[in-house]
């Protein structure tokens, strides 16, 4: 079963057919207090029309890491809704509200309460978010399905990312639903264990893993000019 | 809480990006008994190879309609796989191994049983499959997230339509998780209630109903001239 199966959780994910980047809407059902993880801008509008049509109240707008694809809504966000936080990982040295780091908790309502992994290597500060009670992982770009993040732009390490995604990711229990910022295939969610035994990168030796990044010849990212440095910044 | 929380139903929502096409995989935990919803021809290797991932025996590919904007990979399935059975309605007139109508069962492996609601008017064999233990609807092109399907060929009747969404569909209960067969803006499900409330053509009288969607001037579909007569013999 791959879904969230927690009641108490009000949980969607959304797409942005343009960057394939998965944005997750998850609220506390007793409290009706939600967060956004990874939110892009040109979607602002639907994304807080879901809000309100949901009667929920947006608390914090998270970011797994500095986007290289797409421009975050969380500035243009706070901007619209009084008392929104935007929270990104310390090591990232974007401009947030708040700053996470490893083993850090994201609490919200009642039944919320994510962890934070710090799982660098597509950028030095990608974090993922774990929920417990899902449970589920929100992965960001570091582990993707049947895939994972680049690791050749901002400081992009793959040594670094081989190590975090089977540290902190491959040491979850097997059944946790794998939630990524990007599919490009249509896939919309996975399993840690799933990944294990079938990631293609990923089911290989460090070294392998280190030799294979090295060779992808893809190309950049047509927005990385754009989108890095208005990251860094909420998006604003 | 939108999404299917049984834990005895292996469950994957699959997106095509080229016609916006939801297909759904489900499967019983217990029997690993599987079956597929709307599968889409291009993207027949990679439902399969999930399928063999996931260690699941195929037994059914269920069409909710004679779709007219992709090709159903139904026949192709078939012939890659012994023993699968192709479903869809008996009122769509097309090609298949079973034919359904309306209160039909399908029944597969022991945590499975889905109900066949007949919810005619995008076309007038389209069938809509509730799993009363999602509970969900996968509701083709009749329901979809804030919209519906379009009522201007194939036997399209609006006033149909909006009997069978209003008779068929949102007399179901309001938490139930809807699953429709496209969407072209990134959401990945609804509920009843959300569309009772929300939908912005059904909240509507039967006549301004039929009014707005005789009024929509959309083009046809690209493939309509091809997909219609192939789905009408599983795509092959």
């Amino acid at each position: 079963m791959a879904m969230i199966r927690n009641s108490g959780i009000i949980f969607r994910q959304l797409f942005d057919r343009t960057s394939c980047t998965y944005t997750y809407m998850l609220a506390c059902s007793k409290t009706k207090d939600a967060l956004l993880i990874d939110p892009v801008k040109e979607l602002i509008e639907r994304d807080l029309n879901l809000i309100n049509q949901l009667d929920l109240k947006l608390k914090y707008v998270l970011n797994t890491h500095v986007h290289a694809d797409h421009i975050t809504s969380s500035g243009q966000i706070k901007k619209i809704l009084d008392g929104v936080k935007s929270i990104i990982s310390k090591e990232s040295g974007a401009v947030a509200d708040v700053h996470v780091e490893n083993n850090d908790s994201i609490k919200l309502g009642e039944n919320i309460d994510l962890l934070v992994k710090s799982t660098p290597g597509h950028t030095n500060g990608c974090v993922s978010y774990f929920l417990a009670n899902g449970p589920c992982v929100f992965t960001g770009d570091a582990l993707l399905i049947r895939g994972c993040g680049r690791t050749d732009f901002q400081q992009g390490d793959s040594g670094k990312l081989y190590d975090s995604i089977h540290s902190q990711l491959f040491t979850i229990p097997d059944e946790c639903i794998v939630y990524p910022a990007h599919d490009y295939n249509g896939n919309t969610c996975s399993t840690i264990g799933e990944e294990k035994l079938y990631n293609p990168r990923l089911c290989r030796t460090r070294d392998e893993f280190i030799d294979l990044m090295k060779n992808l010849k893809l190309q950049l990212p047509k927005l990385i000019d754009i989108a890095v440095p208005a990251n860094m910044v909420c998006g604003v």
